[in-house]
């Protein structure tokens, strides 16, 4: 049986080699290996059958959770998702098999006596803004190809700093640039990347696996080499907590439905780009799309600048009624604001969901009027929900339709 | 009581929003929630006083360990740190309170019966290398004011691939150009920044927080604006496992003392960056320093290349016998080295080790051969031992007499 050891680069020659490494590692390391070292997790093998594996002494039920498996509302306000129980063996190691999972790049946790844990024996982490820690499993084939760095000429992610005179901030993106921009003499065009509530700027270049997108679309042909800026879309924040302090709250900044970031995006961040790096100008090479409340943030911007991007991707976000939630977005303007839009006439107006997003009545309600008012757009309708999985997908379809 | 909650960057206004965030979340945030609502950690109170809180029902034991805990070797080969035990309070949700921390980022887990559990409740979380993983707390004040990003001017830290014609590899590394660097014509010099054995690319700045440190060292006039080059030191690897699929073995490439990754720091790394950036060239505009392996790799590098770098840190590593665990470092060689690098005279040569390294021996050794050779260095020995808290120390102190 051929198996590959995903939470590892490579084993490792010799035992002795990984003792040294973890004295040169820190105390919490040490302390870990003496308890889990025997302990592979997850473990890939012929027919992508995945092997997840928690050494837990006492704990009398360990489930699996991932974020394949389905979830639906509980009838309590949450979401209660579908879980797999462990099986408790040898040495208080608990396992369980997962036949033929899909190429994907899955994120999955333990849920260990009703305790959310990461998986001790994998150090490939990430996380989703302020809601979400999880373990990462990268399942190999050709879905999930494009999103592992492979290879051919890569581009560059650079974090950079901007001031933003409209938030009273400096400010932190990551702006991607694609293979040869240091080389040439060429302007490039710039797709602006929006996150979702709870994100960050972090968000595209880790979950999203943008950059490593981008280059095999480039790379593929499928792409045109482009800029891709990726925000922070919370317009009270300077940047993700993992560098920067909390700040005081910034006093009638705050907010989803106030438009300060879709001013700053227009005001600030664009200009900065346009004057630091080698792009071409013009709506004709600026595309804008984000996802959930960047979804959001893109229809209010490209409706309000109805002139400034010609690529426009809405993705998991409709014309939605938050109003339940404390956010009291103004829809009455669509009407007219659609309208202006379709004088602008902008080359291509993409719309993409999961067919059991539970935002997806706010896509049926935003199509009825596109479609009542007659303004051409292209919808894309995806198996599954308010996913990662789907944001990666769509970024990997938007973006070739990009400054044809 | 003023309380800060360093777990999220400011508390929701509206539960409403929180809920409405977490819609927007994957799902197992939604999962998460449900269970964990009402649990804040870490909660930092007057006088440092920080609560650490964890929901966990069903268990008999939880432990918090972190890396201010005290460490000793356990007498079976392993390492054994102190941990505080929590106490069970209402809603199952265990706690503790540690009274008057020091200002400092420190990493912690808790041991939920046995198993190696981050914070649930604090999504600030850190990987180090391939060995662990943790939570992470800020305590402000002034020993931590370097490792966060205030207010000021702000470099910019890239991740660019470089070839390898020595290691046959497109690698990953990390480019910090200091404030100002885009708006100027000037020349910069560059400090060369390598990380431990088991860590990657990615550690300095996550762990390290480089960027931050240097920042504001910069801005305070501290040190002079440099350039950092932050590499992957282990020669087998592309780069680090979060982007890039885990590589064939490079036969011959492996390993800690074959001297790779020293060659390709000067036949790949150091032409690539003088070619790319706008970076001032010579010894005297060279500064190299690393921690543990990567200090191992300064010594051979700088050895090896006497008349390549003016400044010089060898950060928790001496001239080590590792042969126990199967590395064979020729220090036969050492004396004559040592003559060689004294008469290129570079401007500082710095060692730097905690009193409690398990190295130190190493250390002592080291500085026996240099002063019976009257070989001119500065020796700093901390408190603590083989930690990232001292390597950030070294880094704020290392980058201010670099380039005088």
């Amino acid at each position: 049986m051929k198996t590959l050891n995903l939470t590892r680069h490579k084993r490792p020659g010799r035992l002795s080699l990984l003792t040294l490494a973890l004295l040169l590692s820190w105390p919490a390391a040490a302390q870990e290996l003496a308890q889990n070292a025997p302990v592979v997790s997850p473990e890939l093998a012929d027919g992508n059958a995945v092997t997840f594996r928690i050494q837990a002494p006492n704990a009398t039920e360990v489930k699996l959770t991932g974020n394949w498996m389905p979830y639906a509302p509980d009838g309590n306000g949450g979401f209660a998702q579908q879980m797999t129980a462990l099986a408790k063996g040898e040495n208080n190691v608990w396992s369980v098999t997962v036949a033929s999972m899909e190429p994907e790049l899955y994120a999955y946790a333990f849920m260990v006596d009703g305790v959310r844990t990461l998986d001790p024996a994998n150090k490939n982490i990430v996380r989703d803004g302020r809601f979400s820690t999880a373990s990462v499993l990268y399942v190999p084939g050709d879905a999930s190809d494009l999103y592992w760095a492979k290879t051919g000429p890569k581009g560059s992610v650079q974090a950079v700093w901007y001031d933003s005179p409209t938030l009273g901030l400096t400010r932190r993106m990551f702006v991607y640039t694609p293979p040869g921009y240091e080389k040439t003499q060429a302007s490039y065009p710039v797709l602006y990347l929006l996150h979702g509530g709870g994100g960050d700027e972090e968000a595209w270049p880790s979950l999203g696996t943008a950059a490593n997108i981008l280059d095999n679309l480039i790379n593929a042909g499928k792409a045109k080499p482009m800029l891709v800026v990726m925000t922070n879309g919370n317009p009270d924040q300077a940047a993700a907590f993992t560098v920067s302090p909390p700040l005081e709250a910034n006093a009638g900044v705050g907010g989803m439905a106030n438009m300060m970031f879709e001013k700053s995006l227009v005001q600030d961040v664009i200009p900065y780009i346009e004057t630091n790096y080698r792009v071409a100008t013009g709506k004709e090479n600026r595309a804008l799309t984000g996802l959930s409340m960047g979804g959001l943030q893109t229809m209010n911007t490209t409706f309000e600048n109805p002139g400034l991007f010609d690529y426009i991707g809405v993705m998991s976000m409709g014309f939605a009624d938050l109003s339940r939630f404390g956010i009291n977005i103004d829809n009455s303007k669509r009407e007219a604001q659609i309208k202006a839009l379709k004088a602008a006439a902008p080359k291509v107006y993409w719309i993409a969901c999961g067919k059991d997003d539970f935002l997806i009545e706010s896509v049926v309600t935003m199509r009825a009027k596109l479609d009542e008012l007659d303004f051409p757009y292209v919808y894309r309708e995806s198996p599954g929900g308010h996913t990662w999985t789907n944001w990666r997908i769509y970024l990997s379809e938007f973006a070739p339709m990009l400054f044809r």
